[in-house]
């Protein structure tokens, strides 16, 4: 069966993303792709990748009526445009942070309050290795942050198994790619400045903390550091455990998490250049690498979980949850792999 | 129907990638991947791409019996190992200089020689847009340059129409990546000395120059420089031709050449940020992109042309003759769309 | 001997180079740094090397009254306000295009024409190497472009020895750091976009063709690609002689130019991994790598010349004019070293 | 007064900035510098910042007798060759790890055990912030590990304070450049391999450890990553403290042991791009940038170090401590102002 879809906001990387991901989707007919500052031009002008492709960005103002909205806006866009989004698809995919905390004291303590909290249980957050049972048959879907997903997913398997109960330190230090900061650019974000960058943007009080309170029940201490690289998220999870834990028993409830996962790989170590998770290696894919060491003079689990940050932590991700409410095959469209070797991407 | 293939040299750079191209391709079947270094591992651990793939490297010095041999073997090896490769299978297509020349004298002038010369024009050179009709079933193929690749998918639509015969000035200067070097390493290609080149590594006397002059007829001013990148290769062609040439006169020649082909994009300016062909935008692909400009001062034609080294430049290139010697669909395998943004693949 | 100094948009990148040169100069005083955008604040809010300078952004429309006025305004600032600044300063060095050519004709072919083309005469073009003379008292001073400078620097000693006349064909490819598009970005500049690039952003109609020509009377082709460094410019110039060159005889033209220029270093090739000049080995320095090759094959020179292009392609240029002006010892402030490794500076 | 210097191992990254800061000191003779592979050849051959430098490699096994030698070998060495080095020189500055561990046990548990732990009592931590006292007048100096000094100077007023008394849980993420890992390359240090990277390479167990136990009395949590760039540690060190503290006491903490010191500079946030320390800010310099920021969710205080590894972090570290071991004012060739713009450094 083929779905009919719009992009709302392709002209950003997300957006982009979105088309190059259904333009490739079997199940996907992709009908409409927004952009108010590109209307009228072809999707290759914005994304060369997408230059073969016959169709061109119309206005976000004139909505087809489509079986499946993605959103790829700014925060705050959706909040206020949802009614016309939701009259236009009968399936509203929304890659911002609009509606993918699920309660309206997040948005007060993170962002700057929600015009709409009504609507914030409707939404069903993306993240398939925690929520594909709610996905399925969804209306109304919410992607969750890069940075958060990283994140959940690296500590996923220690909440499900009780190592994590919320009473345990947890450092989580994140570093991301320049995508992340969005096409519009600005000076932190020009090549001169953000070229080799060690750079700690939000040492503390990122909103991202939010989804992971949210999801995991988790109050993580949660830093994130901008690092010379395109795509990517990297999270190196610091995590001391109440009881002394095993690697034996951390990789059985690794793999009992994960094994069915179709898009977690576990990296277990071993020798060789890549023996632990990377962005490298996941890049321009949806796979989530994720690993660990222990460490036994701080007794302690440093759990790494490498994802790219456009793919796994958004549109990839929403594609995935798309396919599963949809009732497609998950993996469908999400096939790609990765490179080797690969520079920056 | 499928073939059952094997890439000898799979650890290196050029080997992992025609084993990625190899385990997407509906019509073959990867049975063997060699290496000396890392026999009886798998192969995501030398590519952490291919960690899904239930292969493991085996001894260069046991080859089955398959249908078709890729050699992704340092330059010298296929000149001494030919026979083997061709005792094992039906169809071989080497991937070093080995072969790609199609006389002694260019291996006496730029090379060390040739220790089977009989057997050169017996190869025929893999460049689709040059060499289609005798690729087709062809059993000995040998795969360009990734430097000459860029440089004659360039020039080619001025030859064939007789912009250029040969007497004229052209300067080619070149822009590549890191991954052109190999996985070998050395000083030179060390992160600390390598990063943020730009490095003037063969100024004149560069090897690719033999098979610009075998199959285009020209003998180019040709430098190459390394660039800070992994994936890619940029010629910058400034081309004086004898006769004044019109813009619109030029897009026919180009459009002539290269309307029917399937992984070469003419890229026509107009404005945006990707207005002339560049690396990043086919890194991962196995397409060309090629423009050009025309500057009325010094009435040159500056010729721009674009590929993935790992891909067009060789190994995509070496599945794209495959295909064609085989009777296979050309594009089959080979249709991974790039990414946007992407940092320096 | 000291002269109080003003920097006029000390908040770019130019700007703010020339700030480091001067607090660091024995015989300036840097009394003020202008900027509009970021008045009151202090010069290491804008240029984190300058933390420890005791001095704030003033306003660009109360110039102080100092011996040397040291202008670093966008193109176009300077004709306009070409009056106010020398009557602030006894000593004008303008750093933008906007008194750099010596005839209204090349800012009518080149640039959007010129209003005050009467003081052009006055001004003399900052390039010791070819202007020593001229430098010495002069009272108005107009850098060099940085592509320029390097093409300039690389090929006087052809003209000056009478290998090049004019009529040889020379073909000039430059490869330019995005440090050159200055502080205020755009999406070009942005670090997902201009990461890991080899973009043609000026294949044909360069403006500084004309400083080549009005300096060198040379009719260069001239092409220019951005890459992924922050500082630097690397001119490659393939020159076609007349007559034959001997190795011998150019390096004894390259060393009657330069052995006596403090800047100026010849890379005489050997091994090892910096055998050519490359941007990486002067970065930060006010110092041109200058070296060449022989292309027997093409009867070809191939000079290979490199520059930081915020230093001796503009700042340092203008500090090192400024000296010879004012009769200080021309290295004064200029000695700065190297460094190595570094990456992409 | 003016003392001769020896550099051993100065064909090497360290080495080669070794003697970078020695020729430009006013108060040091750099008399002889040995490599083996390198021997006759110039300085510049392997550092191209040294071109300009009249002095050549020699053999390592014929020190000359001189006032100071510094060493820059790889591990173990100096183990073996201390006498000798001690023969030759009143003042041994060693910047491996061999003498710089106060105790054998380090050895024991972080190395493969010491040849002569007799000695380790007679060698002073270079560290001025730390022992500046002690080194007034030392005969025998080793350097600190560069990871260890950007988490002890970050930690350290926490220390002195008495913030933390070693009870508290300290998490310690460190990122740094492929200047780490030394001239010797490899395959995971090659570009296309090491490119764009966030690699884990000591999720646990790094030796680094070791001093900042020995040092600070602080066992951490410890993990280090590769990222993309050459020269640059950045520690970020997530501190719970026991008792809440405010941002003013903190300021005070960190004012207080740092004020008076020359080469760490407070960064205190505030507005731009640059509110918080980052390694590009210190490139090329021997400066150490310190802030912090509160998280009150997680009674967090985020302690921000960034060094260049090369300078504060190895050589620099190494002539700031024998200035004062000699007496020399200790500003006294360390005094290089950083780059702005800056690549990767």
């Amino acid at each position: 069966m083929t779905y009919t879809a719009t992009v709302v906001g392709a002209n950003g990387f997300t957006g982009g993303e979105l088309c190059r991901l259904l333009v490739g989707h079997p199940n996907f007919d992709l009908v409409q792709a927004t952009s108010r500052s590109n209307e009228n031009r072809t999707l290759g002008h914005a994304h060369p990748n997408l230059r073969d492709i016959d169709l061109r960005f119309s206005s976000p103002d004139d909505l087809k009526s489509v079986d499946t909205l993605f959103a790829a806006t700014p925060h705050g866009v959706s909040m206020s445009d949802i009614d016309r989004f939701q009259d236009a698809a009968d399936t509203v995919v929304d890659l911002s942070a609009d509606f993918r905390l699920p309660a309206e004291s997040f948005y007060d303590d993170y962002y700057d309050g929600h015009s709409c909290p009504e609507l914030l249980e409707s939404a069903v957050y993306a993240l398939p290795e925690l929520n594909r049972e709610k996905l399925s048959g969804a209306a109304f879907i919410a992607a969750g942050g890069c940075n958060a997903t990283a994140t959940i997913l690296g500590l996923l398997p220690l909440v499900e198994n009780g190592v994590l109960d919320g009473d345990e330190q947890v450092v989580v230090d994140v570093k991301v790619g320049s995508s992340e900061g969005g096409a519009s650019g600005g000076e932190a974000a020009s090549h001169p400045e953000r070229s080799g960058v060690v750079r700690p943007y939000a040492p503390a009080g990122h909103r991202h903390e939010a989804e992971i309170s949210a999801f995991l029940g988790l109050d993580v201490a949660f830093s994130v550091h901008a690092v010379d690289m395109v795509r990517g998220a990297s999270a190196t999870c610091h995590v001391f455990p109440e009881e002394p834990v095993s690697k034996a028993d951390l990789w059985q409830d690794y793999r009992g998490t994960y094994d069915e996962e179709p898009f977690v790989d576990l990296v277990a170590g071993g020798g060789g250049v890549y023996r632990y998770p990377e962005p490298k290696s996941v890049a321009g894919t949806n796979r989530a690498e994720i690993g660990f060491e222990l460490d036994p003079e701080s007794e302690r689990i440093v759990v790494l979980s490498a994802i790219d940050n456009m793919m796994k932590g958004s549109a990839g991700q929403a594609v995935h949850a798309a396919n599963i409410a949809l009732g497609i095959d998950e993996k469908t469209g999400l096939t790609q792999r990765g490179l080797h070797p690969v520079g920056a991407p």
